[in-house]
């Protein structure tokens, strides 16, 4: 997984069929040397912008999800705590 | 999933026969430190040159396309709004 | 897989309820050209901060986990042993 | 998928018995930020040195080879048309 | 897949159980512009240090174990011939 801030969010009026309902949000990779890198991520535990959260990739993004059929990547699995050293 | 803008098509008249019919484009990544990495991605959702797009890639993609026999990693997944600060 | 060093742990009290009760730290890449790459994986063989580990990535992460529903992309499979020239 | 410019063979008398018949070639990523990062690609279209060819990664390189036991992670599936500007 | 060369063994006493028996080797990516990028390899192909190697990484090292269940994310496929151009 990655530590992330989200940025801002992000918005696709046409999309996929299957992503309508979904909150797109971009995050920014923080720490390390990967630092400033983007991606944009699915979030469904409510988290906004300026949360540092915990972003999980690839087939993993769609276990969250709870649907394998989801084209997403992506995903909000954690907020961090703000007493947090990140 | 990441930002990116549509710069090109891209044509492959010989190619792997379960493409066929799929409309292949140049995507270069916008934002954060990996702006300028290129990929090809496919569309069917009616993107165009110059627009921005949300992409998705590895398994995803194929979840995008409902079929998971077609070797595709990469695919547009929405046109990202043009008020949107991306 | 790669060589990483474990920093610091991480919590996230907000996450998805599939994740209660892992145990999640951050590791930064040690060796070759992306020394200093870093990434938040789960632990469950017993690693600790300053332990240089071996960590699996991508859907290898729930093969360690024995379970594929859970939404994670990164664990310690195993440590290095002190004397273990990395 | 990526936009590679194949430049040679590679050969590998001792490998894993499930390669065996297939064709290795080496690839350089052509196009954007990752230009000269190289791969590994298996062929089964026909492709040449010099040819500029469409790759697809990870589990889609399965797809094309329709045989999802094979430890591939890379293949070509298109080459690109000599009029085509990549 | 990659093109690496083997620099040394890797151990780890401590690791999970369904590695027992596996053999780790450090790997060094080699050729192109990722030269210098180290991974962890298994290998079962009998390889050794100082062996140019081609790998494989992501679900496909499970497909050369024939055991979707290891968490392994990285395998020798085949030994490159050493009158090979790499």
């Amino acid at each position: 997984m990655l530590t992330a801030k989200l940025v801002d969010s992000i918005w696709a009026t046409r999309k996929a069929d299957s992503l309508n309902g979904f909150k797109f949000m971009q995050a920014e990779v923080i720490g390390g040397s990967t630092t400033g890198q983007r991606l944009v991520v699915v979030d469904t535990i409510g988290a906004g912008i300026g949360d540092k959260v915990i972003v999980c990739t690839g087939s993993a993004a769609r276990k969250l999800l709870g649907n394998d059929e989801i084209p997403v990547d992506a995903a909000v699995v954690g907020i961090i705590d703000e007493d947090c050293n990140v």
